[in-house]
């Protein structure tokens, strides 16, 4: 290691990138540690899990796009602590000091103390579990097209999405085109478009942090596409015959071998080892409390962004877990570290609201852009251009336009392979 | 099921696939039975092997390429047996009965009764082979990123493959341009042009089924990538810590973390089924002993084609297990089965070997046509306008083209994901 300040940044998704992509020109050296060896456009994910796209459409390698800053350098590790009092990380396999540390781990779901649903409800964070969703639900036809039994082909072709987030509404339309559209002359003894898609949200409407108008639009998409939106209902069960649900008084009991789960943030266990460090304060979901300029309290030397952050400064509610407030806290955290070093002052972090999209279908999606809502077709259009805009790689920006075209045009997702574990005998 | 003649097909792969089309306006109905729910471009599994494509661009889905096809259903599912006697197949969970059968379900690769080389040097068949091989590769260059005893390092980054039939040589190429071009940049400690990509093969040249003169050309566009070529070796032994060679009355271990095996072919169990139901003779390699029309002796009802047939009749030796004979033998059988309907005459099978092709390198291949011998860039723009015209779909033409494009002016592979097994602690 030579002299020069060391910038360890834990995490290579939106909040990190950012940051060590905006330390280019800053006289630190950078360490950028992810588990992964590739940044995932974690907002396209739900269509790797449809078909629509590839793996590799929606994850660029991490080595490829910091090959050309000399100050960067990518280490594929895991990090298990943090040892605030030495300045140092622990990872699995070593160890890692640093002047400043960009804690920036994210967050996964979780199941409300029901871990063992898990099994029968995978969740969607990484590669593995788009590829791993995708199987289940095109084994899911394949299998109801070998059943005989009527009361089993039904229970293959209801499919619940418990969430009805963005991911959650986003998957469920693409689940409601794949059964219209995609595969409509793909079986011959099953009708795909009589899958059941059934979408559940807790809360009174989906789409929970929209302005209601827009919730209410969504819902009519959904409903376009064969959803069926049930909202103000609780799942007290998951196994692997269907989801148990209460409604007010009322239970009951949805048959269904296809659960995909969009519910429930957890922070990543590095929040609890930063608290165990640091004594910072947590969220009842395990994010840090973090200040004003995102550090950790008594800590000005390590920053926590991104979905693992707890910040409450502008608004009195943290901000939302996506992408946006993560890049521009990554830009900032950068600029605070140049700032200091120059020995200039650091303002708060302030967090630009640019708005939110949701896409729920071909030609359909849902954008509320700070006031100005929007939805249908003109929305769409703004979802695709800034997705594009996002995309890190621009090979990537124009492999997945082609497929979104060709796909606008021919309903067809080819990108529809079950892979993984064995298919065979068919069985979920 | 109507009255009408049962055609059932195992195998969706060259063969099996173009036999199903060609009987598109054949009064049958026509049942291809396969374990996938796609059909693999396998000439390309080797590009997804090595990161440049991803596993939808060689890969389309069964049902959405026959979905038009009314006379055709696809299954998903596993042939296990053969009831000659009955007309009927044996699947893993049920059975189907046939008027007419058509075997297509090729090869694998074989370890000369060492099994247990398998898990150290994993063979390309399956697109899970694939990104498998993917992982391992790139594992290499991260784990000895984060090494530090240099001969550890240099096992690391030694990168060995057995068999310099088309395969090896393509996976041997794209591993040398890995190392020299598309990680360049990427690491810190290592240099990825250090690797050491050493192509074993048992004969005296490689690229053994191709003109001496085109072996030499191939050598040369190999070393020029920086691959060692190693003829008239053998493999004595495969394990965790390198390979064994035996040349002459000498014995060598190459210590090296990454063995690929592209060496051995082995056929289907299915053809064994077929022997025991039928009294067919196999050929030391399994593959089965074909009439003249394809059929098996006995049975003029039962068709085996491509990789598990031994057609030797035209030359004397068996076709070779690529592309070409499994599409012909296909389009035979699909008009064999018409002219039959018809009480037609049915010719015998004749191959016309329109040549082989096999690239090397960014622009550099090497090109049979029939007497007419080719090495260089125009080979490869042979090769590459060859394949992009036999992908199935033509969306993935584009993609495919576009990818290639890239990769041409770039030297990126964009398709480098670690996916699969947790790659962490790093360990191969």
């Amino acid at each position: 290691m030579s002299g020069k300040h060391q910038v360890v940044i834990i995490g290579g998704g939106f909040g990190g990138l950012s940051a060590a992509r905006r330390l280019k020109n800053v006289p630190v050296e950078v360490t950028l540690v992810d588990r992964s060896n590739y940044h995932l456009f974690q907002p396209l994910l739900y269509q790797v899990a449809t078909g629509a796209l590839s793996p590799a459409n929606v994850a660029s390698p991490l080595r490829n796009i910091l090959k050309n800053q000399k100050n960067a350098r990518v280490l594929l590790a895991e990090a298990t602590g943090i040892d605030a009092a030495n300045r140092r990380v622990t990872l699995s396999d070593g160890t890692l000091d640093y002047d400043t540390l960009v804690v920036a781990t994210g967050s996964s779901h979780q199941y409300f103390g029901h871990n063992d649903w898990a099994q029968f409800a995978p969740g969607l964070k990484t590669v593995d579990d788009a590829t791993d969703m995708r199987r289940r639900i095109l084994l899911a036809f394949e299998t109801a097209e070998r059943e005989s039994n009527p009361e089993r082909v039904r229970a293959l072709l209801t499919f619940v999405i418990v969430g009805g987030g963005p991911t959650g509404a986003e998957l469920a339309g693409a689940l409601g085109e794949i059964a219209n559209d995609t595969l409509r002359h793909d079986f011959r003894k099953i009708d795909p478009s009589e899958a059941q898609i059934i979408l559940l949200e807790g809360a009174d409407r989906v789409l929970p942090a929209y302005p209601p108008r827009l919730s209410a639009a969504a819902r009519r998409m959904l409903e376009r596409l064969g959803v069926t939106v049930r909202t103000s209902g609780f799942v007290t069960n998951v196994g692997p015959d269907g989801v148990t649900i209460r409604e007010g008084n009322r239970t009951e009991t949805i048959r269904a071998r296809t659960i995909l789960w969009a519910a429930g943030v957890l922070a990543s266990p590095l929040g609890r080892a930063l608290a165990e460090a640091t004594g910072v304060e947590l969220d009842p979901s395990g994010r840090v409390i973090v200040e004003p300029d995102c550090t950790v309290r008594g800590h000005s030397e390590i920053f926590v962004i991104g979905d693992l952050a707890n910040f409450s400064h502008q608004t009195g509610a943290p901000l939302p877990g996506v992408a946006q407030p993560a890049i521009q806290q990554g830009r900032y955290v950068a600029s605070a570290i140049e700032k200091r070093l120059r020995g200039e002052e650091i303002p708060s972090f302030h967090y630009r609201d640019k708005g939110n999209l949701a896409v729920l279908g071909r030609g359909d999606a849902v954008a509320d852009l700070r006031g100005f809502e929007l939805g249908g077709f003109l929305a769409w259009l703004i979802w695709i251009f800034v997705h594009l805009l996002y995309i890190v790689e621009f090979q990537n920006r124009l492999l997945v336009f082609i497929q979104w075209g060709w796909f606008y045009f021919t309903y067809d997702r080819s990108a529809r392979l079950i892979t993984g574990k064995s298919p065979l005998p068919l069985d979920l």
